[in-house]
């Protein structure tokens, strides 16, 4: 009985919110104490318990929880701002009788608690940042009981249903919430060009016509779609309009301090026109990495093709893995040099916000992934098919190079003229990246990982109990081991304090690189499936899988993520919309190239590929597809999400009762001034008109006072009308008196 | 003395806010007294005061004006509605301290108060619609003095200040203000291209890269700066997000009433699917318009063609005129006819909102305007000089409807053989379309109306005289003639109701009509600009003496325009943006083909135009300018127009001083629970730590509690972690032990 109300709290993580990790292991112990002191202190401040415990064996662990009411408040506090930001419709009701809605608002609001400046009402504690850089750590603890539930429940249904997305942002906030929805809404999308993709293959196999144009109008459908349904979703959790707020970048520098004319505060400013300039340099740098790349892939290309297809000398059962090793080894190194430039020069261009940093990083990380992705592909298809006769003959250089290995007699036998290109080498190369890649990618993303994190932990237990043996054993060569590394934690605590000193030591999550995968395999299917149209069920497949094993690895493998807002995948969206674009252009390229009206020269070459009718193709696909990209839209933009509907309704209602009030309070103003509308029209009597004639003469009136008082009153007015009226022979009154 | 208070009065227009034009031609009399009873009652019940006048021989004119009390009340709550909807950011001041901040306010005001429904606080009058089809006109008066003087100012000035734009604006209102802030910014931006533009047609001629590059390039930068300045205006005039608030169409049809789930009230719905389905409607109008017009256009070309370079019969030099004569009988013809089918297609697609109605058939109305002012240059380039030697020998049909009226002889004189291509056609074509068919459409579009107009008055008041004379004369030929045709107006009201009887004769002003007419502009500058290089320079000429004479025109032709509030110019900005993509095409296009470097056949047409090369420069042209594109509304982007940086401080502080209020109110409350964070530790002595033993073994607090009492307050937690932190041999204590 004991244990099971034990294993609750345990599952319920003994009511913390958040755990600090605070190492000490670079500073010197005073200053450390002191520092720990003012933290406690800051945290005590802000209306935070704390409880500290040891961590390894040069950090410490604060457990954080918030005080009922301190929360309240800060929840409060963050709708008032929601609010005045238009992101909720009504003013909130006051802060007493306020909750927060869900796990990921409380999360959210207590992470404000402790990380917001202090002028906008938190403890100004910033991560790894100025005076807190002890403060190497600030994260949530996972809910295993919850998770492992849900990987279960998910584990026997296909689809996720809407509850299932609510429950993710309730844990880990909208921005995971939005790739696990973008994901679903992915996945569900497939079915179509799976089953239809299928058929295709089945009937019509690779480069057909049919299945290219619905690829691509599947293409549009489903980006368009998915733009509708971020609205949907953001109405739904709330968030619509939240990338308002921005929040301002800690290292962001100031070239001036000027006053703000508008507000009237000083504020740092960082001249547009010069940000603009430093990013010219992404211009140099797309090259660059273009070059850079494009030369390792191609060389590796070349040596590949010498080796498998002109040379025949010796060990040429052990060459062909040089290209493939070369390329293993030197693209992910030149992508990592690529990545750390196009961070610096991401900082060098001193983006203001964290939003305008992510988005500018993410272009540029893209143009890295778009060339190591579609680069081998494209080469393949439009140098190697169309060309390979004209570079094939220049490939003779390497034989230069492997002449001193072997003899000379092995060297001349390769003959160029026999070279003939290998016409599946294409869909091989599609089917190498849409099936094995992905297969294997899910292995070094997920297994892997894995395997590694809980080999570490086994070898850092056997480490310990071997130290804590050789301690016993008098052994004095290792003084610096610490004597309290077997930790002496409260016997209840032991378990707790041991997830949580492991889930200390995973690295965080960064939803942006998974949604980087998914952009990436989207872009296979619009850029090259009429190559092979199984691509799309291999996604589908592949994607189930995808879906699970994220979650599984947010679960496992990554401290539990800081509840994000967000109301959109954002930059990935305008690269789903890029890729379906350049789609257009390569599915026509490919389907006018390969299909199977051409004829095959007799090196295996397409014979009758004529230029003027290629970029024909092009053309009018491209604009086929920009055509049809816009009426699509325009569509779509008609089709209101049933969330908006709701959002605009409640908005609408709230206006309606605002200006029914004002209605109403102008009705009970105005029933004493019922002068102007009086239904019994003063008689026009003789006096009265004598009256008329005396104010008519009275010229010390100005013209338009005259003007007006010339007719008293509507019914006044109405009589004289009618006398103009009567006095008109109108068309039915000439008729009657002919 | 008397007299020019007169004059001033008039100018004002003795304080009539608007004027209702009655017509009771068609009704009989009683029906028609009723009917204006009721109106007037409406109008005094609404808070309007009325004077009835006589109108002409069939109609009534009913002046009005609002009371203030009911006026500022009427301004309150549209700016409550603003500030509902989100367009203000500050809530209005209370109804009784409020007044119309311009004329433009006020008679946008009172317009709302006559034609608004009842429930929304209006007068419900609905000219020319329902029960009140009598109503045929509701206008503002022209003030005519300042009309005039700021037309005598302009003519001495080159450019309009921003003020000036504030001025039209507070007369006639957003909508004009905007056309008017277009064709000034539209005009100061052609300075540029008509100085480049020259000097370009001076030292290279027609046809340059450079001219082409600089001319494409200046297109996307006004485009984008167009957008810029539209909210810059939009916040300077207080109009952002006014396009949230749409009026319904009067003339919608709902297919069925549904209870709204989210507000609760019966709505009348469309099917989006059905109107969409309705819309494809418009893929066949598109064809039909193309078809249509292009085979007039063509065969008007065709017989010019034969006329002028083939035939040499008799006649010649008055047969030339034919094609021209024709062109401009069926065109116009054909348009009419056109924009009519246009306008039921618009009204079958049963829009809901004025807004999309309008920008619907703004649509449909374009392609009829390409299609008649861009094809002829179109045909010119892209069919006429490279295929005429194929085109030009299948012409001789035309000799076989000439030969009943001509001889053999001269009929079979004319030979296909010696034919050659008129190098100049296109260029003189350029010509025509961008200088003399700008000439005419100002003199037709100006000056003929105006003396039209003035003709008609001429001759109405020299038929009514002679009716007079005849009258007096005691003719009785013409019963009908009514005897009140020298309306017996008060003798100081003469001259002020003569010229409201001609006011209300004038027709109504549309913004959208000039707006086209700077749009197709805009295209011949974008499209076929490098043929002839002068081009930009004869707009801008045309353009200063157009932005003049738009402004006489609306003074003197029209009724002046009820204030209406936008913060665009709508579907005419995609528009710009379309054409300057097309020119991206037909520049890079007719630079390839008429580039100096071509030789030219012994026909006189281009030789060695290569269809992929032509296609490839094409494909190269299009893209640059996308990616051109792209850089240039990302970097405009960044730049915030002033007046949106004034309104985002404004609202800055708006919500800073909310959440100011809030967190010190917060901070009032926080004074009295100093409990949580106390300085002074309690002393951990022996007694102390024997609680903590006995809270410890309390089983009956269940664990989570245990854990967080461990440690009391945020000193204890201190004590302990320096506690844990001394006990580490750190990297500093351990080289001290050594």
């Amino acid at each position: 009985m004991a244990t099971t109300t034990e294993a609750n709290a345990l599952g319920y993580n003994l009511k913390v919110d958040y755990v600090i990790h605070y190492s000490f292991g670079d500073s010197d112990q005073a200053q450390a104490i002191a520092q720990l002191e003012k933290l406690l202190r800051t945290l005590a401040n802000a209306g935070l318990e704390c409880e500290v415990r040891q961590g390894d064996e040069t950090s410490l662990l604060v457990f954080v929880r918030a005080s009922k009411k301190r929360l309240n408040r800060a929840v409060y506090r963050s709708r008032v701002r929601d609010w005045l930001y238009g992101i909720r419709n009504a003013e909130p009701e006051p802060a007493s009788s306020i909750e927060p809605q869900n796990e990921g608002e409380r999360l959210r609001v207590i992470n404000h608690m402790i990380t917001l400046p202090t002028e906008e009402g938190g403890a100004g504690i910033t991560p790894n940042h100025g005076e807190w850089k002890n403060v190497t750590g600030l994260l949530p603890l996972h809910d295993e009981e919850t998770n492992k539930k849900w990987l279960h429940e998910w584990s026997q249904k296909t689809f996720l249903s809407e509850e299932d997305l609510d429950q993710i942002r309730d844990k880990f906030g909208e921005s995971v919430g939005f790739y696990f929805a973008f994901l679903q809404s992915y996945f569900r999308f497939l079915i179509f060009p799976a089953v239809f993709g299928f058929s295709c293959w089945f009937l019509l196999g690779g480069y057909s016509v049919v299945y290219t144009l619905v690829n691509s109008l599947w293409g549009i459908v489903f980006v368009e779609y998915w733009k509708r349904k971020e609205v949907d979703l953001s109405c739904r959790w709330q968030t619509k309009g939240v990338s308002a707020v921005e929040t301002k970048r800690r290292e962001f520098k100031p070239e001036k301090e000027i006053r703000d004319e508008g507000t009237g505060e000083m504020r740092g400013v960082f001249p547009a026109t010069k940000r603009m300039q430093r990013q010219l340099l992404q211009i140099p740098f797309a090259l660059l990495s273009a070059i850079g790349l494009g030369v390792i892939i191609a060389t590796c290309f070349a040596i590949e093709i010498f080796i498998a297809e002109l040379y025949s000398g010796p060990l040429k059962s052990y060459l062909v893995f040089i290209p493939t090793i070369l390329l293993s080894a030197l693209v992910p190194t030149m992508s990592a040099v690529l990545v750390s430039v196009a961070t610096k020069l991401n900082d060098y261009e001193n983006h203001e916000t964290d939003e305008t940093y992510d988005s500018a990083l993410t272009q540029k990380v893209f143009v890295i992934n778009f060339i190591t992705s579609y680069l081998p592909i494209l080469l393949t298809a439009f140098v190697y098919v169309p060309f390979a006769s004209h570079i094939v003959p220049h490939l003779d250089i390497f034989r230069l190079t492997i002449r001193p290995f072997v003899s000379d007699e092995h060297a001349t036998s390769a003959d160029c003229s026999h070279f003939k290109i290998d016409p599946h080498r294409l869909r091989n190369q599609v089917i190498y990246f849409t099936v094995t890649a992905q297969i294997v990618g899910f292995a070094m993303e997920t297994i892997v990982p894995y395997i590694k994190q809980h080999a570490l932990r086994e070898y850092k237990e056997y480490n310990k109990k071997k130290n804590g043996k050789s301690e016993n054993n008098g052994d004095k060569d290792s003084p610096e081991r610490s004597p309290i590394m077997t930790y002496d934690d409260p016997l209840e605590e032991k378990e707790f304090l041991k997830r949580v000193r492991n889930e200390v030591e995973l690295p965080e999550y960064k939803v942006t690189d998974d949604l980087r995968e998914m952009c990436i395999q989207f872009g296979y299917l619009a850029l090259f499936s009429p190559t092979w149209p199984l691509v799309p069920l291999s996604f589908f497949i592949n994607n189930w899988i995808e879906l699970r094993s994220d979650f599984f690895k947010i679960c496992m493998e990554f401290r539990r993520p800081t509840p994000l807002r967000c109301d959109t995948i954002g930059p990935w969206l305008d690269t789903l919309g890029f890729l379906s674009w350049v789609g257009s252009i390569t599915s026509a390229a490919l389907l006018y190239m390969f299909c199977g009206d051409n004829q095959l020269g007799p090196n295996g070459e397409p014979t009758d590929i004529k230029g003027w009718a290629l970029l024909l193709v092009i053309f009018f696909s491209e604009h086929l597809y920009l055509i049809i990209r816009y009426a699509v839209q325009t569509a779509m933009n008609r089709l209101e999400p049933p969330n908006a509907r709701k959002e605009r309704g409640e908005r609408y209602l709230m206006r309606k009762r605002y200006l029914e009030s004002t209605l109403k309070a102008e009705a009970n103003e105005g029933t004493e001034k019922e002068d102007l509308v009086s239904e019994v029209p003063p008689e026009l009597t003789r006096s009265a008109l004598e009256e008329d004639a005396r104010r008519n003469s009275g010229h010390s009136a100005d013209p338009a006072e005259r003007f007006w008082m010339r007719q008293r009153g509507w019914t006044e007015s109405a009589k004289v009308g009618a006398g103009i009226i009567q006095a008109q022979p109108t068309k039915g009154n000439a008729k009657k008196q002919q």
